[in-house]
Parts: C-alpha cells; structure tokens; sequence
C-alpha cells in the first residue's frame, strides 16, 4: 500500500561549473548533470534533463505495469523497452512534441492480450504520463517467452 | 546554437528484477531505478520516477538560466536549487499537485534584480516546466556574494 497521501518529494542540485551539476536526493548515487549534445552539451557522460525526462517516463510506466499486474498475477518472463521524445520549435516556443514508449513484453502464450490491456491501463494511470501536456504514446510488442 | 530542431532524445530500460530497473543512455552511467520509499520501495539507493522528474525540472530550470545569462553576463558566484512536488489524490486519480523550485543563486550586488529577473524568464522558457500541466513555482533567494 502506498503511503498515505499527499506525498512529497524532494531533490538538490549543486552547480558543478561551466553548464554541469551535482543532483542528490538521500543515499541515491549522485546524478551527473549536464546540457546534451542537442544543446552544445560536449559530455555525453552526463544526463541531461530531456534524457531524465524520459527514464522517469519509462520506469514509471513498469512499475504501474507491475503495480497492476500485483491483482492480475501475469508471469512476466522479461520486460525492456524504449523512451523516445521530440522537441520541436513551434509556435509556442520549444516544446516536446511527442513521447513515445516502446514496450517489450514476454509473458506465457495463453496471456498476451491480457498483458496488451494492463499497459494499455498502466499508460492510463503512470503518473509521470499524465503530468504531462503532450499525450505519450505506447508501443506494445508482447510475445510468447520462456 | 543548439542543433537544427526537431531534436530527438532517447533512453533504454531493463528490468532488473522486482521493480527494479536499470536505465542506460549512450555512454552515461547507468541509472538503478526503483520505487521510492512512498510507494513501498525498499532500496533507497535507487532513483525513483518521482525524484527523477525533479531532477529534469531543477537541472532544466538551471541550464535555461545559464543559456539566457549568455547575453546579460552576469557574474554567478554560486547557484544551488532544491526541487520539491507533492502528489495527492484528486477527483482525477493520483497527480502532482504542486512543483517548486527554490534557487539560491550569489551574484555581484548591483545585478541581484536583473538576476531575479533572468531566473523568472528562465522558468517560462524552461521546456520542462513547459511540459507539465501542474505550473511549477520558483523561489528566487538572489544574494550579493562573494
């Protein structure tokens, strides 16, 4: 059960000179920040904030996956997948244009659709996801797997 | 100059067991991501959606300032920032009710209102802040520093 709501979260950042910081939140490694090469970025060592943008995206969305399947009980043999955005200058200045997550699934043969309905559904309700203005997509390619 | 837009971002996740993960991007360091403590996790070495999100937001925040800055040339002694959200349970489900970013930012003492001013611009052109449907708030404490 989560715990009682609301909740708060919280991070720090230190400046670490020139366009790079120091994130750290408690007893998480520390976070290498830094513009990326889109942004004149030139160390590709550090995450930049578009690229954060998309891992709380995707994690976000396997763990609604997985908070989900707690009722739902699907044997998930393996899960990877991808976070993709667009940022493009529009007529509202630079926005991100399109999220997208591709999902790879393998599950027993005999529970592919149900698998293809509870990320349907993880979509719907990944937090992450819906704060969001741009609408993300998902791309489901659940198979049979050992 | 950034590059020619569209720009395109991506990033890889694996499942690493449990509802852990294991977040990659090029040559930047791995990310282990788990749930946070609110939501039942229990290894708070591991970066959450909910902190990961507030590292886009601060580091965002942070290089739209530097960007800007690029023209006014003011003289930044130091910069650190703390990023805070609350998620609450609404009528519309569970969502971030509210973003803060809180800047402590040293500068000479004849440019603190035209620092004030930049970080006030720098968050309506901060393209994730831009992204959220929950406007985040920034709390300017500019000071005269060495």
């Amino acid at each position: 059960m989560p715990h009682p709501f609301p909740h708060h979260y919280e991070i720090s950042l230190a400046w670490a000179g020139g366009e790079n910081s120091e994130i750290s939140s408690g007893s998480r490694p520390k976070l290498p920040g830094g513009p990326p090469a889109q942004f004149d970025g030139t160390d590709e060592t550090r995450w930049s904030p578009e690229h954060l943008l998309l891992t709380a995206l995707a994690q976000c969305m396997m763990l609604t996956y997985f908070a989900l399947n707690k009722r739902a009980g699907i044997e998930t043999k393996s899960y990877t997948s991808r976070a993709e955005s667009s940022l493009d200058k529009t007529k509202e200045g630079i926005v991100f244009t399109s999220f997208k997550v591709t999902v790879e699934l393998k599950v027993p043969a005999a529970r592919i659709d149900e698998a293809k309905r509870l990320l349907e559904s993880a979509k719907k309700h990944c937090i992450i996801s819906n704060a969001l203005k741009t609408p993300a997509s998902i791309d489901a390619r659940v198979e049979a797997g050992p």
